[in-house]
């Protein structure tokens, strides 16, 4: 039966992964290649999860007191260059406009990459008094990164994000605002999208251009591979310093802001799909699937059977899922069995002759296959515990095999057995930049994604400088 | 009492409409200027009406069956010289890419300033049979027009905006889409901003680049001026030829789809600011209002006041109400009543001790400060019903000041008299192009706004050429 129902377009995951994240972008109808080298169309059903991905996140930033807004696409190039390691990690892969209406443009303009430096300029403007504080703003946007090498949502030379930059009187504010947001991406990966995350902070190495720490959440792909899936910055006094922002403190005294910067992008359709996909395609979770129920009608053209499919179609719209009837009469059942299961479509309702005569429909859940019949009559009532139940398997699915890809080693040679096995590798090292850079050169990509929080083990050291260690660290090779 | 609340920091209206357009602006907290030129940053209580647009929009659309998606915001040079008409009204103010990467780019990029090129370029990819048709996207986005005077949400190098772009088999949906689009636009008007408009068909000179007709509504400001708030463009095969983009139809013939797309942007903040607005601030309809009430306390720290504050602050939340209770000890009840007043929030709520006793708070409409007494405990079930009669107001206020600035003219000294009295002036003339330049060069910049959908009075002859009248058509300054 699995085997009937194998999509043959798509290539089997174990066969070639990276070929079959792009044959289900594009089958599914997610995207499609833009004519510009490096851009995509966010097609509507890969556009409509975004929608939901925003819908979640919006709401829980708002309940934490941050205020959407919209700054400039663009950033002068002078203005640009105030933040000195900031600018050398963004610099490479900008891209610059130098014409406007026709005329050279004296100042050139760098198309947003992120926007620290204009939340700063602007907060310069806003902020004179501690009164004035906290800033928690946030924008929905996109953003340009001139990347050689591309992929569907993972990596583009644009994409969509939404970032936070909030500015505060005190550090011990700002830390914990860092951690409230990383939280409320990990409560999305939990409650909305149904991925575990790896949660922690980032090493000195990866730690963001200009920030004084990073914190991620890292998901664990199909592959073995980690995705890093939403950071949260604790900038600290930098950019404030290099903007010139300065408040009047509670003792009259001029201080300066803490800052921090938290975002998650379109890379989460990404982590949807490496996680959730099988080898007949998507698999989406069903609090972030466009189309959460379908109902395909079987013998249609026989008596009731449609006015029946019409029923429930209202009765389910009226308890708020999203759900389709599909009575396309040019396409058989099987057709529309196979592409909504290409499509991930999380729960299918097949309602025939023989189903009605006994006031019953059958369901197909998605992520295992699993088939139950129940009565048309209870089915609206029933339809949010059989959801939640469907994102429940999925995410005890994702946990399990998560929790079953963590590894441990002691030496680059463990190291990199535990890698080749995929999944992520604690592993304790002095902490330094030097070692941290010699490790990802000795295991062909392995990078720290986040120091885990446990206590050392007695004795243990650096595997590269063979002094004391300080940090464990998860290691993964990384998207 | 109405000149101890006038706000002191806004030009009144009647000194300098333009200066009191900013200062409201400003003091409101919609925007601020950003440091590029041109540029602005959409602050939160700006923001929020935009979401509010946002969500009546999107809903609609939706219902009627348009999809939301995203392309990219560069368009290559060579794409964009495709469509030669619309090239030719779009080119003067773009903003070019010409590095990517550090690399000088082959193939340079404009920043889009409107997205029927890259609609296109994608239609032809997606579309290849009539059962791909209709296809109805559209995009919320911002768009880059490097323009030389710019005012916040009037006319801007960046602004935010919706653009829908379809696709149809035959002129006789395209049409009726273009319709349809443009009566929700008018809706929007009608049922959320309390905005009437004047709707109807552009003339040859005023009609979009490169479209066949172009549909408009009309918003009247204060000072008289009209105000183009949203369009829905009959574009035709055009671009479809442009770019290639052909279907086998049913016949199966290969076939040219007929396009549409419609926008509507930020401007419609600049309208409610400008059609509302009065001598104290912001006059916000309270569908589209950030707060819709605020409740100010008196004498707050006798006892029970708070108290009877918070229960009602959050009873109001409980029935959906944007509610804001402003408990702030460091500022006095009549520094809040300005504040907010300026700020446009529809309803204020005092509660003092000796409302308290009577079990009762006192309500105060921003629109026309009608004040009244409610009993506490029947606020809650009441709101619904107050909130629809400040829109009712609002909107009966706006459509008053719209019909009192309708006047007729039969020559240009009669145009030129009424539209010195401001708004829409009707006046029938032959229709060509010629003629109608000739008409805003001899009006000090009036123009036609749209044609009117009435019949020709018998005679009417054209003032500029002295033939046959064809159409009649509003003329007015605008914006």
């Amino acid at each position: 039966m699995a085997q009937q129902l194998k999509n043959e377009s798509i290539t089997a995951r174990d066969v070639d992964f990276a070929k079959w994240y792009t044959d289900v972008c594009k089958k599914a109808e997610l995207m499609d290649y833009a004519s510009v080298k490096g851009f995509i169309d966010y097609l509507p059903y890969g556009y409509a999860i975004w929608e939901e991905i925003q819908n979640y996140l919006n709401k829980r930033f708002k309940e934490d007191g941050a205020q959407n807004v919209y700054l400039p696409c663009v950033i002068p190039t002078s203005l640009f260059n105030k933040e000195k390691e900031h600018i050398e990690g963004f610099a490479p892969e900008t891209l610059v406009a130098t014409y406007g209406g026709g005329e050279k443009l004296a100042d050139p303009l760098v198309i947003r990459p992120t926007s620290e430096i204009l939340f700063s300029d602007m907060y310069k403007r806003l902020i004179s008094s501690y009164r004035d504080l906290p800033k928690m703003y946030n924008q929905w946007c996109s953003v340009v990164r001139w990347e050689k090498t591309t992929r569907p949502f993972l990596r583009g030379a644009e994409f969509l994000w939404q970032e936070g930059h909030c500015l505060f009187e005190t550090r011990e504010e700002a830390e914990k605002n860092v951690k409230t947001f990383l939280d409320i991406y990990d409560d999305c990966g939990r409650d909305l999208l149904a991925i575990p995350f790896m949660k922690g902070r980032k090493t000195v190495h990866e730690t963001f251009a200009g920030a004084l720490a990073t914190y991620t959440i890292e998901a664990l792909m199909h592959d073995g591979k980690a995705l890093q899936s939403g950071t949260s910055h604790l900038l600290g006094q930098g950019f404030a310093k290099a903007f010139g922002i300065t408040f009047q403190g509670r003792t009259n005294a001029l201080e300066t802001p803490w800052q921090t910067s938290w975002g998650a992008s379109t890379r989460l359709i990404g982590a949807v799909i490496m996680v959730h996909g099988d080898d007949n395609g998507l698999v989406l979770p069903p609090y972030v699937a466009p189309v959460q129920a379908v109902i395909v009608p079987i013998r249609q053209s026989e008596p009731g059977v449609l006015d029946a499919c019409k029923a429930l179609y209202e009765a389910l719209k009226k308890e708020n899922v999203r759900v389709k009837l599909d009575d396309d009469e040019s396409k058989t059942p099987g057709w529309k069995f196979a592409e909504y299961e290409m499509k991930g479509v999380p729960l299918r309702i097949e309602v025939g002759p023989r189903d009605l005569a006994k006031g019953e429909c059958v369901l197909t859940k998605r992520v295992n296959g699993e088939k139950s019949v129940v009565k048309l009559a209870d089915l609206p009532a029933q339809i949010p515990t059989i959801l939640q139940d469907i994102h429940n398997a999925m995410y005890a699915k994702a946990k399990a095999f998560f929790d079953a890809h963590i590894h441990e080693a002691s030496s680059i040679e463990e190291l990199n057995a535990a890698l080749d096995q995929g999944g992520f590798v604690k592993m304790a090292f002095c902490g330094k930049e030097e070692c941290e850079l010699k490790i990802k050169e000795l295991t062909n990509g392995g990078t720290a994604r986040c120091i885990a929080e446990e206590p050392l083990k007695d004795g243990a050291k650096c595997p590269i400088c063979g002094e004391k260690a300080t940090i464990v660290a998860y290691f993964a090779k990384a998207y």
